[in-house]
């Protein structure tokens, strides 16, 4: 038996080949067969005209899940743009709310307002609805499609109402009980329901809900609660208790992915979102900014050495020992930057002063190690006793200060409300750039050449 | 109305107050007021014989899911250790058996057999079965705990089997439908069981899975499949496609997590997993290996810049620009670096060869604007044009070098099979300083001194 993945690579190959070959029709009969996911890859390696042509010639259903499963961004906005607006009504329509409001906020304004036009009134409604939300808020997740009963229901009449309601509304695992005003009263899961005695009230198995969200909430705060809680689906509530909408699990394992992503590529340097199918010019432009930011402040750095270019004229060995001394601070900040931005994700930045604390007597501890080792070095390279003092000093120092800025520069900028997983990096490393430099040949002109 | 967040505070405050104070009647009562999630926060933040204290106090169910909801490591296994084996066994037996197993394998053998010995003989064989599986691997995230119907029952007759076998089982939002052998046909979500039709047969209702996984798979690639199809729960099913087990979303989400913290820890130099609450000693424990490794590297990188004195003598300008170049390789690289293991995550090795071609491209547009800055800036110190002319080629080769290492590196490591988020970072360094110093210092002696 071949595997589920090489059945799925040989078809999606063969749909390739066929959009290539102009037979639309029997590509559009084998995309029937792979899953929404799997269709999205094939249709991100199209050219745009074979994109339109496969989506227009496989069923509404399909080619718009397909859709909702390609990467966010640009690239997905313009092909919607390309389709004709009924198409792309006709696609929108099929869509789960959130997934449409998603797509729609792709598109350039009169481009929304084409298939807004085509749309029956109350489904633009809804849309434009959704649309006001931020993209990275709970209200820009969260689907209007979902079920509720009343509390004052018995479990058999609950089971017959989430019957009926549940006809329209995609995968759900929580049925959601409201007061008569639509307030949130808690949440019963499927497997609850189904489990209950149906003469039972629903008000009496009903479980207050561990976490609920506003809309504005940041979508990290939610994906933080959904993996605290184990939560399937978590309620959107207005401030006075309203529900408005669901976010289900599925939604939230994308956003924790993509937030993480972005803090690996920004602590690498890549500020701007570079999406991983960039092509390169798309990736030069997102990544020379701070290369040039980088380039500016390495610079600076460097020019204490200008500043004390004599030393090392009467001592060359500092030229060796300098970015020695430099890159060791870089790597600890790194490693301090690293595990604080995760701390700050993970318990928030209210407990900076004690990790501040710690990272500094980290510091303390590898600065000691790492000195007696760089001045072995230096000794056994120059002969100098004394040049082993200062080159152990300047280490010393300068990895307390790689623990105290890796640790106190991002909890400062999250407190400041900016992301510190975006200018920490360029921070820390021109910190200890310049402590490195400056201790390394300043205590070298003091106590070697009594400067 | 105060926020749930800051009642859930409150109410922990006061519980570890409670503690102190040693009214334990009273924090195990208000203890049963919080969700697990923040109980094991409380928990956590306890000394070893409070820890004990609490947890004895706490109801077994409560205790047993405030101790699977703590941090994984050594610590959580010392405090299952510390407790009396009757009371261990008894934790244990309260729990989901995926993690039980978790929890029995943070214990030394001696302690499991402890443990072992005081439970019914049923759980023991169930857990020692689900404690062969390596814990990254599917077979150590699953649960045997599952509801499975068979093919041949009618929606009404599989709803009542699925309320016999739910008694026992937690949180299911699948029925898996098996044949008589247990091998499964596929799934079924509990809103789709519903809905059915009371009279329609199973088999007629019921999809082949998007996916599966066999008890061997790393949980990375689960976690991707979960994700990708956004599913609530994926079978795990052995060789000859009988069900053995189930993974849900939720422990799916905390494995996207630790995997993710993990490369973003690993990619700035922290190789063993630091855990955030670590202290001190056990943080200098981890960093200090690679910062020792990263010290000889740089050393040897260094090195070049000792052989090449007599250039650096003659033009003391080099000794600046010297780390600029080799600090801007490096970022350059780490950038390369973090989208490279980023896609290897997302698309695997395979497509190696076009991403080191685009890296490379990168590095040579990127390389020549730099090249340009570094070169204005060169003849601003120095007068030289000819220098001005050797900095230039010396940052445009190393850009290139960055590009190529970045990309290059972590897909071969992927392909021996190595971890590129361990080891790659620490060779692109190692290539950027080398080259960086080698390109300007050899340059410099050919092209000014004409060595």
């Amino acid at each position: 038996m071949s595997s589920p993945i090489d059945e799925t690579r040989e078809l999606q190959a063969r749909i390739e080949a066929l959009v290539g070959a102009g037979d639309l029709a029997m590509a559009g009969s084998l995309g029937a067969e792979l899953h929404p996911s799997d269709l999205a890859d094939v249709v991100e390696r199209l050219e745009e005209a074979a994109q339109v042509a496969l989506l227009s010639a496989l069923p509404a259903e399909l080619a718009s899940e397909a859709l909702a499963e390609m990467e966010e961004g640009e690239e997905r906005g313009d092909l919607l743009a390309a389709l004709a607006p009924e198409k792309g009504a006709e696609l929108i329509g099929e869509l789960a709310d959130d997934d449409a409001a998603d797509l729609m906020g792709e598109l350039d304004p009169p481009e929304q307002q084409k298939i807004l036009e085509v749309l029956p009134d109350r489904t633009a409604d809804e849309l434009l609805g959704l649309m006001r939300y931020d993209d990275e808020t709970a209200g820009g997740l969260m689907t209007t499609d979902l079920v509720a009963v009343e509390g004052s229901l018995t479990a058999s009449e609950a089971l017959a109402e989430v019957r009926r309601q549940g006809r329209e509304v995609l995968d759900f695992y929580t049925v959601f009980v409201v007061g008569p005003d639509r307030t949130l009263l808690g949440t019963l899961r499927l497997d609850q329901l189904i489990m209950a005695d149906p003469a039972s009230h629903i008000e009496s198995l009903v479980e207050e809900p561990d976490a609920t969200v506003g809309p504005e909430e940041d979508q990290e705060e939610v994906g933080r609660l959904i993996a605290r809680y184990n939560l399937a689906s978590i309620a959107v509530v207005s401030p006075d208790g309203v529900l408005l909408g669901r976010i289900t699990f599925d939604d939230v394992i994308d956003v924790i992915e993509a937030e993480q992503t972005e803090d690996i590529l920004r602590l690498a340097g890549v500020v701007d979102e570079e999406q991983l199918r960039h092509g390169w010019a798309e990736s030069v432009r997102t990544r020379l900014p701070w290369l040039a930011l980088n380039l500016l402040t390495a610079s600076a750095a460097a020019s204490v050495i200008l500043i004390y270019e004599d030393v090392i004229d009467q001592v060359l060995t500092l030229a060796f020992l300098a970015p020695i001394i430099a890159a060791m601070g870089g790597s600890s900040g790194t490693q301090s930057l690293a595990i604080t931005i995760r701390r700050i994700t993970v318990e928030g930045s209210g407990s900076a002063r004690g990790f501040v604390l710690k990272e500094i007597l980290i510091g303390l501890v590898i600065g000691g190690v790492l000195g007696v080792g760089i001045a072995l070095l230096a000794v056994l390279v120059n002969g100098d006793p004394m040049l082993g003092l200062v080159v152990m000093l300047a280490m010393w120092g300068n990895q307390v200060v790689a623990g105290f800025a890796g640790a106190f520069v991002p909890a400062t900028l999250d407190r400041m409300g900016v992301d510190p997983s975006v200018a920490s990096s360029v921070f820390v490393h021109t910190l200890t750039d310049l402590c490195g430099f400056f201790l390394l040949l300043g205590l070298a002109s003091k106590m070697l050449l009594g400067g």
